[in-house]
Protein backbone atom coordinates (compact mmCIF):
# COMPACT_ATOMS: atom_id res chain seq x y z
CA UNK A 1 0.00 0.00 0.00
CA UNK A 2 1.02 3.54 -0.91
CA UNK A 3 0.45 6.54 0.76
CA UNK A 4 -0.21 9.53 -1.09
CA UNK A 5 -0.10 13.25 0.40
CA UNK A 6 -0.53 16.80 -1.44
CA UNK A 7 0.91 19.54 0.65
CA UNK A 8 -1.66 22.68 -0.50
CA UNK A 9 -1.31 26.16 1.30
CA UNK A 10 -4.03 25.47 3.66
CA UNK A 11 -5.24 22.41 3.38
CA UNK A 12 -3.27 18.80 3.13
CA UNK A 13 -5.09 15.93 1.29
CA UNK A 14 -3.86 12.36 1.73
CA UNK A 15 -4.72 9.20 -0.18
CA UNK A 16 -4.06 5.96 0.38
CA UNK A 17 -3.73 3.53 -2.69
CA UNK A 18 -3.99 -0.83 -2.71
CA UNK A 19 -3.03 -2.15 -5.94
CA UNK A 20 -3.48 0.94 -7.71
CA UNK A 21 -6.93 1.74 -6.47
CA UNK A 22 -7.69 4.78 -3.91
CA UNK A 23 -8.86 2.59 -0.79
CA UNK A 24 -8.95 6.13 1.73
CA UNK A 25 -8.90 9.91 1.38
CA UNK A 26 -8.53 12.25 3.86
CA UNK A 27 -7.98 16.14 4.02
CA UNK A 28 -6.78 17.61 7.12
CA UNK A 29 -5.06 21.13 8.04
CA UNK A 30 -1.28 21.26 8.74
CA UNK A 31 -1.11 21.43 12.72
CA UNK A 32 -3.40 18.11 12.36
CA UNK A 33 -1.02 16.19 10.07
CA UNK A 34 1.03 14.31 12.69
CA UNK A 35 -2.28 13.23 14.28
CA UNK A 36 -3.77 12.64 11.14
CA UNK A 37 -1.00 10.21 9.82
CA UNK A 38 -0.64 8.28 13.13
CA UNK A 39 -4.70 7.57 12.44
CA UNK A 40 -3.67 6.42 8.91
CA UNK A 41 -0.87 4.18 10.04
CA UNK A 42 -2.23 2.35 12.92
CA UNK A 43 -5.26 1.89 10.64
CA UNK A 44 -3.47 0.27 7.54
CA UNK A 45 -0.03 -0.59 8.48
CA UNK A 46 0.43 -2.25 5.49
CA UNK A 47 1.37 0.78 4.30
CA UNK A 48 5.13 0.91 3.22
CA UNK A 49 5.54 3.45 0.75
CA UNK A 50 4.48 7.29 0.58
CA UNK A 51 5.05 9.84 -2.11
CA UNK A 52 4.69 13.88 -0.85
CA UNK A 53 3.98 16.63 -3.32
CA UNK A 54 5.48 19.77 -1.61
CA UNK A 55 7.33 19.83 1.73
CA UNK A 56 7.36 23.85 1.20
CA UNK A 57 4.90 24.03 4.34
CA UNK A 58 5.51 21.64 6.41
CA UNK A 59 7.91 21.76 9.58
CA UNK A 60 11.31 19.66 9.82
CA UNK A 61 9.79 17.91 12.59
CA UNK A 62 6.26 16.93 10.65
CA UNK A 63 8.84 15.84 8.08
CA UNK A 64 11.09 13.63 10.66
CA UNK A 65 8.12 12.21 11.95
CA UNK A 66 6.76 11.04 8.33
CA UNK A 67 10.15 9.61 7.54
CA UNK A 68 10.18 7.44 10.53
CA UNK A 69 6.75 5.92 9.72
CA UNK A 70 7.02 5.63 5.86
CA UNK A 71 9.62 5.04 2.97
CA UNK A 72 9.13 8.89 1.70
CA UNK A 73 9.62 9.92 -1.69
CA UNK A 74 9.77 13.71 -2.04
CA UNK A 75 9.04 14.56 -5.10
CA UNK A 76 11.05 17.38 -6.88
CA UNK A 77 12.09 17.97 -10.64
CA UNK A 78 15.04 15.53 -10.29
CA UNK A 79 12.50 13.05 -9.64
CA UNK A 80 11.85 10.44 -12.49
CA UNK A 81 8.30 11.03 -14.55
CA UNK A 82 6.33 8.65 -16.71
CA UNK A 83 6.29 11.23 -19.38
CA UNK A 84 8.54 13.27 -21.59
CA UNK A 85 8.76 16.84 -20.00
CA UNK A 86 8.78 19.31 -23.47
CA UNK A 87 8.71 22.54 -20.82
CA UNK A 88 11.39 24.88 -21.58
CA UNK A 89 12.02 25.92 -18.03
CA UNK A 90 10.83 22.62 -15.70
CA UNK A 91 12.38 23.22 -13.13
CA UNK A 92 9.57 26.06 -12.84
CA UNK A 93 6.92 23.70 -13.48
CA UNK A 94 4.17 23.47 -10.58
CA UNK A 95 5.12 20.03 -8.89
CA UNK A 96 1.13 19.80 -8.57
CA UNK A 97 1.66 20.17 -12.41
CA UNK A 98 3.67 17.11 -12.60
CA UNK A 99 1.93 15.25 -10.64
CA UNK A 100 -1.29 15.55 -13.21
CA UNK A 101 0.30 14.95 -16.25
CA UNK A 102 1.91 11.48 -14.54
CA UNK A 103 -1.62 10.65 -13.98
CA UNK A 104 -2.76 11.71 -17.62
CA UNK A 105 0.18 9.60 -18.78
CA UNK A 106 -0.23 6.51 -17.33
CA UNK A 107 -4.25 6.95 -17.67
CA UNK A 108 -4.56 8.30 -21.06
CA UNK A 109 -1.49 6.50 -22.70
CA UNK A 110 -1.52 7.28 -26.41
CA UNK A 111 -4.25 9.99 -26.42
CA UNK A 112 -4.01 13.66 -26.23
CA UNK A 113 -4.82 14.96 -22.88
CA UNK A 114 -5.63 18.72 -21.56
CA UNK A 115 -5.97 18.54 -17.25
CA UNK A 116 -7.99 21.34 -16.40
CA UNK A 117 -7.41 22.07 -12.92
CA UNK A 118 -10.15 24.46 -11.38
CA UNK A 119 -8.33 25.59 -7.86
CA UNK A 120 -6.67 28.52 -6.71
CA UNK A 121 -5.50 29.13 -9.92
CA UNK A 122 -6.91 27.46 -13.10
CA UNK A 123 -4.07 25.45 -14.77
CA UNK A 124 -4.45 24.06 -18.19
CA UNK A 125 -1.99 21.22 -19.06
CA UNK A 126 -1.32 19.16 -22.74
CA UNK A 127 0.08 16.12 -23.09
CA UNK A 128 -0.19 15.07 -26.69
CA UNK A 129 -0.49 11.29 -28.02
CA UNK A 130 3.65 10.54 -28.42
CA UNK A 131 3.68 11.27 -24.23
CA UNK A 132 5.31 14.51 -24.52
CA UNK A 133 3.58 17.79 -21.96
CA UNK A 134 3.73 20.40 -24.18
CA UNK A 135 3.06 23.11 -21.63
CA UNK A 136 -0.30 24.98 -21.08
CA UNK A 137 -2.22 27.90 -19.21
CA UNK A 138 -2.71 29.20 -15.52
CA UNK A 139 -5.71 31.95 -14.64
CA UNK A 140 -7.00 33.16 -11.84
CA UNK A 141 -9.18 30.59 -10.17
CA UNK A 142 -13.13 30.96 -8.80
CA UNK A 143 -11.80 32.49 -4.90
CA UNK A 144 -9.27 34.79 -6.97
CA UNK A 145 -11.53 36.53 -9.12
CA UNK A 146 -13.60 37.39 -6.42
CA UNK A 147 -11.07 38.12 -4.60
CA UNK A 148 -9.82 40.83 -7.26
CA UNK A 149 -12.81 42.31 -7.98
CA UNK A 150 -12.78 43.62 -4.01
CA UNK A 151 -9.78 44.24 -3.43
CA UNK A 152 -8.43 46.18 -6.40
CA UNK A 153 -11.92 48.13 -6.59
CA UNK A 154 -13.46 50.58 -4.55
CA UNK A 155 -16.80 49.49 -4.38
CA UNK A 156 -17.60 46.04 -5.57
CA UNK A 157 -18.24 43.73 -2.24
CA UNK A 158 -16.45 40.30 -1.47
CA UNK A 159 -19.21 37.62 -2.43
CA UNK A 160 -19.38 33.93 -2.16
CA UNK A 161 -18.96 31.81 -5.15
CA UNK A 162 -22.56 30.97 -6.18
CA UNK A 163 -24.07 29.83 -9.38
CA UNK A 164 -25.86 32.54 -11.43
CA UNK A 165 -29.12 31.90 -12.40
CA UNK A 166 -28.70 34.21 -15.86
CA UNK A 167 -25.92 35.17 -17.55
CA UNK A 168 -26.95 38.79 -17.36
CA UNK A 169 -27.65 39.67 -13.88
CA UNK A 170 -29.99 42.29 -12.78
CA UNK A 171 -28.11 43.84 -9.53
CA UNK A 172 -24.73 44.27 -8.86
CA UNK A 173 -24.01 40.63 -7.04
CA UNK A 174 -25.75 38.71 -9.85
CA UNK A 175 -23.66 40.41 -12.12
CA UNK A 176 -20.29 39.83 -10.41
CA UNK A 177 -21.73 35.96 -10.21
CA UNK A 178 -22.44 35.97 -13.25
CA UNK A 179 -18.88 37.60 -14.93
CA UNK A 180 -16.88 34.81 -12.73
CA UNK A 181 -18.53 32.06 -12.80
CA UNK A 182 -19.83 32.23 -16.68
CA UNK A 183 -16.43 34.44 -17.59
CA UNK A 184 -14.65 30.86 -15.83
CA UNK A 185 -16.78 28.28 -18.39
CA UNK A 186 -16.33 30.51 -21.37
CA UNK A 187 -12.89 30.01 -20.75
CA UNK A 188 -12.73 26.66 -20.31
CA UNK A 189 -15.08 25.74 -23.32
CA UNK A 190 -12.62 28.43 -24.92
CA UNK A 191 -9.79 26.46 -23.96
CA UNK A 192 -11.06 22.90 -25.28
CA UNK A 193 -12.76 23.71 -28.14
CA UNK A 194 -9.08 25.43 -29.09
CA UNK A 195 -7.55 21.96 -28.60
CA UNK A 196 -10.56 20.16 -30.35
CA UNK A 197 -9.61 22.16 -33.54
CA UNK A 198 -6.06 21.13 -33.19
CA UNK A 199 -5.57 17.42 -31.65
CA UNK A 200 -8.11 14.79 -32.55
CA UNK A 201 -9.01 11.94 -30.26
CA UNK A 202 -8.52 14.68 -27.45
CA UNK A 203 -9.34 13.67 -23.71
CA UNK A 204 -10.41 16.42 -21.12
CA UNK A 205 -9.75 15.94 -17.36
CA UNK A 206 -11.41 18.27 -14.85
CA UNK A 207 -10.03 18.08 -11.33
CA UNK A 208 -9.17 20.46 -8.47
CA UNK A 209 -11.81 21.97 -5.66
CA UNK A 210 -14.27 23.67 -8.06
CA UNK A 211 -14.82 20.56 -9.83
CA UNK A 212 -18.42 20.74 -8.09
CA UNK A 213 -19.15 24.02 -9.21
CA UNK A 214 -18.22 23.61 -13.26
CA UNK A 215 -18.62 20.22 -14.11
CA UNK A 216 -21.96 20.15 -15.02
CA UNK A 217 -22.32 23.82 -16.73
CA UNK A 218 -19.12 22.58 -19.25
CA UNK A 219 -20.60 22.23 -22.90
CA UNK A 220 -17.92 20.55 -23.81
CA UNK A 221 -17.33 16.52 -23.01
CA UNK A 222 -15.06 16.38 -19.80
CA UNK A 223 -14.22 13.63 -16.79
CA UNK A 224 -14.71 15.05 -13.59
CA UNK A 225 -12.45 13.32 -11.59
CA UNK A 226 -10.94 15.40 -8.27
CA UNK A 227 -8.49 12.51 -7.13
CA UNK A 228 -6.74 12.66 -10.06
CA UNK A 229 -3.51 14.35 -8.44
CA UNK A 230 -3.39 11.76 -6.02
CA UNK A 231 -3.65 9.12 -8.75
CA UNK A 232 -0.85 10.89 -10.56
CA UNK A 233 1.43 10.99 -6.79
CA UNK A 234 0.70 7.33 -6.91
CA UNK A 235 1.78 6.63 -10.47
CA UNK A 236 4.77 8.72 -9.79
CA UNK A 237 5.86 6.57 -6.58
CA UNK A 238 4.86 3.44 -8.48
CA UNK A 239 7.30 4.56 -11.45
CA UNK A 240 10.21 5.19 -9.08
CA UNK A 241 9.95 1.68 -7.70
CA UNK A 242 11.42 -0.09 -11.11
CA UNK B 1 -19.88 73.18 -27.16
CA UNK B 2 -19.95 70.53 -24.40
CA UNK B 3 -17.07 69.65 -22.04
CA UNK B 4 -17.54 65.80 -21.26
CA UNK B 5 -15.49 64.47 -18.39
CA UNK B 6 -14.71 61.01 -16.87
CA UNK B 7 -12.96 60.76 -14.04
CA UNK B 8 -11.43 57.22 -13.01
CA UNK B 9 -8.85 55.97 -10.08
CA UNK B 10 -6.31 57.29 -11.45
CA UNK B 11 -6.87 58.94 -14.93
CA UNK B 12 -8.63 61.74 -15.88
CA UNK B 13 -10.64 61.84 -19.38
CA UNK B 14 -11.81 65.17 -21.10
CA UNK B 15 -13.38 65.24 -24.35
CA UNK B 16 -14.81 67.96 -25.84
CA UNK B 17 -18.08 67.90 -28.35
CA UNK B 18 -19.67 70.25 -31.30
CA UNK B 19 -22.70 68.95 -32.14
CA UNK B 20 -22.76 65.70 -31.66
CA UNK B 21 -18.71 65.68 -32.45
CA UNK B 22 -16.14 64.79 -30.41
CA UNK B 23 -13.50 67.66 -31.50
CA UNK B 24 -10.65 67.55 -28.61
CA UNK B 25 -9.72 64.51 -26.36
CA UNK B 26 -7.35 65.29 -23.44
CA UNK B 27 -6.00 62.84 -20.20
CA UNK B 28 -4.51 64.16 -17.00
CA UNK B 29 -3.98 62.90 -14.03
CA UNK B 30 -5.93 64.80 -11.02
CA UNK B 31 -3.41 67.24 -10.13
CA UNK B 32 -3.12 68.26 -13.44
CA UNK B 33 -7.03 68.80 -13.88
CA UNK B 34 -7.04 72.55 -12.81
CA UNK B 35 -4.57 73.58 -15.30
CA UNK B 36 -5.89 71.01 -18.39
CA UNK B 37 -9.31 72.69 -17.89
CA UNK B 38 -8.04 76.09 -17.80
CA UNK B 39 -6.24 75.38 -21.09
CA UNK B 40 -9.15 74.03 -22.56
CA UNK B 41 -11.22 77.03 -21.90
CA UNK B 42 -8.72 79.11 -23.25
CA UNK B 43 -8.49 77.31 -26.32
CA UNK B 44 -12.42 76.58 -26.84
CA UNK B 45 -14.45 79.48 -25.73
CA UNK B 46 -17.60 77.83 -27.06
CA UNK B 47 -17.60 75.31 -23.84
CA UNK B 48 -20.30 76.33 -22.10
CA UNK B 49 -22.03 72.93 -20.32
CA UNK B 50 -20.02 70.37 -18.62
CA UNK B 51 -21.07 66.84 -17.65
CA UNK B 52 -18.94 64.98 -14.97
CA UNK B 53 -19.10 60.98 -14.60
CA UNK B 54 -17.54 60.65 -10.68
CA UNK B 55 -16.58 63.34 -8.20
CA UNK B 56 -15.38 61.36 -5.49
CA UNK B 57 -11.97 61.57 -6.09
CA UNK B 58 -12.01 65.20 -6.74
CA UNK B 59 -11.25 67.76 -4.23
CA UNK B 60 -13.81 70.47 -3.31
CA UNK B 61 -11.31 73.17 -4.62
CA UNK B 62 -10.93 71.56 -7.90
CA UNK B 63 -14.95 71.31 -8.51
CA UNK B 64 -15.36 74.73 -7.45
CA UNK B 65 -13.23 75.88 -9.87
CA UNK B 66 -14.99 73.89 -12.63
CA UNK B 67 -18.24 75.15 -11.82
CA UNK B 68 -16.78 78.68 -12.21
CA UNK B 69 -16.04 77.82 -15.60
CA UNK B 70 -18.80 75.90 -17.12
CA UNK B 71 -22.90 75.30 -15.85
CA UNK B 72 -21.63 71.53 -14.62
CA UNK B 73 -24.37 68.50 -14.36
CA UNK B 74 -22.86 66.22 -11.61
CA UNK B 75 -24.30 62.30 -13.45
CA UNK B 76 -25.60 60.52 -10.55
CA UNK B 77 -28.48 58.13 -10.14
CA UNK B 78 -31.14 60.86 -10.09
CA UNK B 79 -30.19 62.23 -14.00
CA UNK B 80 -32.67 61.90 -16.41
CA UNK B 81 -31.41 59.29 -18.69
CA UNK B 82 -32.55 58.09 -22.54
CA UNK B 83 -33.01 54.78 -21.60
CA UNK B 84 -35.67 53.16 -19.16
CA UNK B 85 -33.52 51.33 -16.34
CA UNK B 86 -34.85 47.61 -15.45
CA UNK B 87 -31.67 46.76 -12.67
CA UNK B 88 -33.18 45.90 -9.42
CA UNK B 89 -31.53 48.25 -7.93
CA UNK B 90 -30.62 51.66 -10.16
CA UNK B 91 -28.86 53.33 -7.53
CA UNK B 92 -25.88 50.01 -6.96
CA UNK B 93 -25.79 50.85 -11.47
CA UNK B 94 -22.29 52.36 -11.87
CA UNK B 95 -21.62 55.84 -13.01
CA UNK B 96 -19.80 54.71 -15.87
CA UNK B 97 -21.91 51.94 -17.03
CA UNK B 98 -24.78 54.22 -17.13
CA UNK B 99 -22.91 56.58 -19.53
CA UNK B 100 -21.83 53.37 -21.62
CA UNK B 101 -25.98 52.67 -21.98
CA UNK B 102 -27.03 55.99 -22.62
CA UNK B 103 -24.53 55.90 -25.85
CA UNK B 104 -26.18 52.28 -27.16
CA UNK B 105 -29.96 54.08 -26.72
CA UNK B 106 -29.01 57.32 -28.57
CA UNK B 107 -26.54 55.32 -31.24
CA UNK B 108 -28.39 52.31 -31.54
CA UNK B 109 -31.81 53.39 -31.54
CA UNK B 110 -34.34 49.95 -31.62
CA UNK B 111 -31.68 47.45 -31.31
CA UNK B 112 -30.50 44.82 -29.04
CA UNK B 113 -27.18 45.89 -27.87
CA UNK B 114 -24.49 44.54 -25.90
CA UNK B 115 -21.43 47.03 -24.36
CA UNK B 116 -18.69 45.40 -23.22
CA UNK B 117 -15.94 47.80 -21.14
CA UNK B 118 -12.66 46.33 -20.38
CA UNK B 119 -10.92 48.08 -18.01
CA UNK B 120 -9.71 47.98 -14.58
CA UNK B 121 -12.85 45.36 -14.47
CA UNK B 122 -14.68 43.99 -17.71
CA UNK B 123 -18.27 44.92 -17.51
CA UNK B 124 -20.86 43.93 -19.96
CA UNK B 125 -23.97 45.75 -20.24
CA UNK B 126 -26.96 45.06 -21.90
CA UNK B 127 -29.73 47.00 -23.63
CA UNK B 128 -32.72 45.48 -25.35
CA UNK B 129 -34.46 46.85 -29.02
CA UNK B 130 -37.25 48.15 -26.83
CA UNK B 131 -34.88 50.63 -25.04
CA UNK B 132 -34.65 48.61 -21.67
CA UNK B 133 -31.30 47.83 -19.41
CA UNK B 134 -31.44 44.54 -18.35
CA UNK B 135 -28.09 44.51 -16.50
CA UNK B 136 -24.82 42.01 -17.30
CA UNK B 137 -21.70 40.60 -15.55
CA UNK B 138 -18.59 42.32 -14.00
CA UNK B 139 -15.64 40.20 -13.95
CA UNK B 140 -11.83 41.26 -13.43
CA UNK B 141 -10.21 43.08 -16.35
CA UNK B 142 -6.67 42.04 -17.67
CA UNK B 143 -4.36 43.61 -15.32
CA UNK B 144 -6.38 43.00 -12.01
CA UNK B 145 -5.66 39.26 -13.37
CA UNK B 146 -1.99 39.41 -13.53
CA UNK B 147 -2.19 41.51 -10.39
CA UNK B 148 -4.42 38.36 -8.85
CA UNK B 149 -2.00 35.87 -9.92
CA UNK B 150 0.86 37.41 -8.30
CA UNK B 151 -0.76 38.88 -4.67
CA UNK B 152 -2.78 35.53 -4.18
CA UNK B 153 -0.04 33.14 -4.80
CA UNK B 154 3.03 32.29 -3.45
CA UNK B 155 4.79 31.52 -6.56
CA UNK B 156 4.06 33.30 -9.92
CA UNK B 157 5.59 36.65 -11.05
CA UNK B 158 3.60 39.66 -11.48
CA UNK B 159 3.92 40.40 -15.26
CA UNK B 160 2.93 43.48 -17.89
CA UNK B 161 -0.09 42.20 -20.13
CA UNK B 162 1.54 41.12 -23.56
CA UNK B 163 -0.22 39.24 -26.20
CA UNK B 164 0.65 35.73 -26.09
CA UNK B 165 2.15 34.18 -29.26
CA UNK B 166 0.63 30.37 -28.84
CA UNK B 167 -2.21 29.01 -26.32
CA UNK B 168 0.12 27.04 -25.34
CA UNK B 169 2.49 28.53 -22.51
CA UNK B 170 5.58 26.43 -22.68
CA UNK B 171 7.06 28.12 -19.33
CA UNK B 172 5.46 29.87 -16.71
CA UNK B 173 5.49 33.42 -18.33
CA UNK B 174 3.71 32.17 -21.59
CA UNK B 175 1.60 30.06 -19.64
CA UNK B 176 0.19 33.44 -17.61
CA UNK B 177 -0.25 35.50 -20.39
CA UNK B 178 -2.53 32.46 -22.04
CA UNK B 179 -4.02 31.94 -19.26
CA UNK B 180 -4.17 35.85 -18.50
CA UNK B 181 -5.44 37.05 -22.15
CA UNK B 182 -6.81 34.08 -23.85
CA UNK B 183 -8.67 33.64 -20.56
CA UNK B 184 -10.40 36.72 -21.31
CA UNK B 185 -10.90 36.51 -25.23
CA UNK B 186 -12.35 33.37 -24.31
CA UNK B 187 -14.69 34.49 -21.96
CA UNK B 188 -16.06 37.88 -24.17
CA UNK B 189 -16.20 35.50 -27.17
CA UNK B 190 -18.63 33.54 -24.86
CA UNK B 191 -20.88 36.25 -23.58
CA UNK B 192 -21.33 37.32 -27.30
CA UNK B 193 -22.13 34.02 -28.59
CA UNK B 194 -24.83 33.40 -25.54
CA UNK B 195 -26.55 36.64 -26.05
CA UNK B 196 -26.12 35.88 -29.70
CA UNK B 197 -28.55 32.72 -29.20
CA UNK B 198 -31.04 34.56 -27.32
CA UNK B 199 -31.31 38.03 -29.34
CA UNK B 200 -31.22 38.54 -33.07
CA UNK B 201 -29.65 41.45 -34.58
CA UNK B 202 -27.27 41.79 -31.79
CA UNK B 203 -24.72 44.97 -31.82
CA UNK B 204 -21.90 44.68 -30.14
CA UNK B 205 -19.64 47.66 -28.74
CA UNK B 206 -16.01 47.06 -27.26
CA UNK B 207 -14.77 49.80 -25.46
CA UNK B 208 -12.64 50.53 -22.66
CA UNK B 209 -8.54 51.24 -21.86
CA UNK B 210 -7.55 47.33 -23.37
CA UNK B 211 -9.66 47.84 -26.36
CA UNK B 212 -6.42 47.43 -28.10
CA UNK B 213 -5.31 44.31 -26.64
CA UNK B 214 -8.49 42.13 -27.72
CA UNK B 215 -9.91 44.23 -30.46
CA UNK B 216 -7.93 42.34 -33.39
CA UNK B 217 -8.28 38.89 -31.65
CA UNK B 218 -11.86 38.63 -30.98
CA UNK B 219 -14.24 35.89 -33.31
CA UNK B 220 -17.20 37.93 -33.12
CA UNK B 221 -17.85 41.00 -35.14
CA UNK B 222 -17.68 43.69 -33.22
CA UNK B 223 -17.25 47.80 -33.17
CA UNK B 224 -14.36 48.77 -31.04
CA UNK B 225 -14.79 52.32 -29.92
CA UNK B 226 -12.63 53.98 -27.59
CA UNK B 227 -14.71 57.21 -27.17
CA UNK B 228 -18.14 55.34 -26.11
CA UNK B 229 -17.71 56.71 -22.64
CA UNK B 230 -17.26 60.25 -23.64
CA UNK B 231 -19.91 59.82 -26.19
CA UNK B 232 -22.72 58.69 -23.43
CA UNK B 233 -21.53 61.39 -21.12
CA UNK B 234 -22.54 64.17 -24.04
CA UNK B 235 -25.54 62.36 -24.98
CA UNK B 236 -27.05 62.97 -21.36
CA UNK B 237 -26.52 66.19 -21.50
CA UNK B 238 -28.09 67.09 -24.58
CA UNK B 239 -30.80 64.78 -23.10
CA UNK B 240 -30.93 67.17 -20.01
CA UNK B 241 -31.06 70.37 -22.06
CA UNK B 242 -34.67 69.86 -22.87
Amino acid sequence: MNLTIDVGNTLIKLGVFDSGKLKLKKTCIKKDLLHTLAEISEALPAIQKCIISSVANLSGHQLLKLEQLFDVLILNHQTKIPFTNKYETPQTLGIDRIALVSAAAEQYSGENVLVIDAGTCITYDFLNSENEYLGGAISPGISLRYKALHTFTEKLPLLEATNPNLYIGNNTTASIHSGVINGVLYEIDGYISEYHENYHNLTVILTGGDVHFLRDSIKNDIFANSNFLLEGLNHILEFNKH
